[in-house]
């Protein structure tokens, strides 16, 4: 592996986007950054030559992404249990900001989004299955797995784990202000970026959670 | 048209999900609300076979979803300019908290989602592709529209437009605490939820925005 492929992932034909190329990036820790600053991505896959998107949890290890669900769901049948799985496009998105330009053309939103495309293929290995399970679920909030009920067998019997590899991968990242024509410039009209972020509210404890147990410290730094 | 499908969708083989059937709904005013309630969605679909999945904005009018992008992007290129058009699927996920409960296996997610399965077609009608275009920009930011200059003719040419009916349509809700085993009620573990929301920082004006404009009173709402 040159150095070049060890700091980033190759691009190929669909990870070279035919617009905004600037925006780009296969930078492998840029892309390990955007991933690990969320939890949500959207699946895509292909159902009877229709494609099908939806919400899913994931969490990463290396270079390895997991998603997982029951073993009822679609894709997650789908993806069957041998090769040759199931293509799959997994992107994740942070909106970062709204842009207002002072030409409707040029409104646009600051985001950092990365596409994966590859093989979704169910993880057989039980001890890998374990990992991934823990791994979604220290995705979502890190420390938890290690405070909760491990899965018993009936619950990992019930729960299938895909697992899709990071190698044709890309980042999109738009920062920054309007771009507008300079001929706007002098429009009466406001210019500017309205910050956008995810926020969390103080928790709210089950209805039925035991007196006494507080807050954990991984929810409140939070 | 019965009252009920005036109320609501009609379940489809595709919008019937395979699990959780309990947070599926059908009803039209809940998935006009949760698509208002955002604006950049996860389009989907198929090239040369494999699933493609893009973050972009969009804009509902009515019974229309609208998206837009450069005419020399991928999906606009495929969706043509006639029939049979693009099939795609636009998903819109909230995430409103992190449900955290004893076991592993039941965290869980609170989100309002909604998958629109339908056809992506080239907006030709100049007056409708301007009327799109103003609804993307006010789905974004009410009241923007009428507040920035029009696109001109280079910029309405270099715009492609496709139009999305909502017909096959299905939101996908949870809400509520963790739903732990009873045998799990009285395990030390936390319990509960984490609220999450989007939210908005203070407007940052242009680098080049004139002295004297103020910020709009519509930025200032959100």
């Amino acid at each position: 592996m040159s150095a070049t492929a060890a700091a980033g992932y190759e691009p190929t034909g669909r990870t070279v986007p035919t617009r905004s190329a600037d925006r780009a990036s296969y930078d492998r820790e840029t892309i390990h950054a955007i991933l690990d600053a969320d939890y949500v991505c959207h699946l895509g896959f292909v159902r009877d030559g229709a494609p099908v998107v939806l919400p899913t949890l994931y969490g990463r290890v290396g270079e390895t992404l997991y998603l997982h669900g029951s073993t009822g769901s679609r894709p997650l049948r789908a993806a069957g249990q041998e090769d040759p799985g199931l293509p799959v496009c997994v992107t994740v998105t942070h909106v970062d900001g709204l842009v207002l330009a002072r030409s409707a053309f040029h409104h646009s939103i600051n985001y950092r989004s990365v596409v994966v495309h590859g093989i979704a293929r169910r993880v057989t290995d039980e001890a890998e299955r374990r990992a991934a399970l823990d791994a979604l679920v220290d995705h979502v909030v890190p420390g938890r797995a290690a405070d909760s009920r491990p899965a018993d067998a009936k619950e990992l019997a019930a729960t299938a784990v895909l697992r899709v590899d990071l190698a044709e991968v890309s980042a999109k990242i738009r920062t920054g202000g309007p771009n507008d024509e300079p001929e706007d410039l002098a429009l009466p009209h406001w210019s500017g970026v309205l910050p956008v972020a995810r926020s969390y509210g103080a928790p709210v404890p089950a209805d039925d959670l035991a007196p006494g147990i507080p807050v954990p410290g991984y929810l409140t730094a939070r």
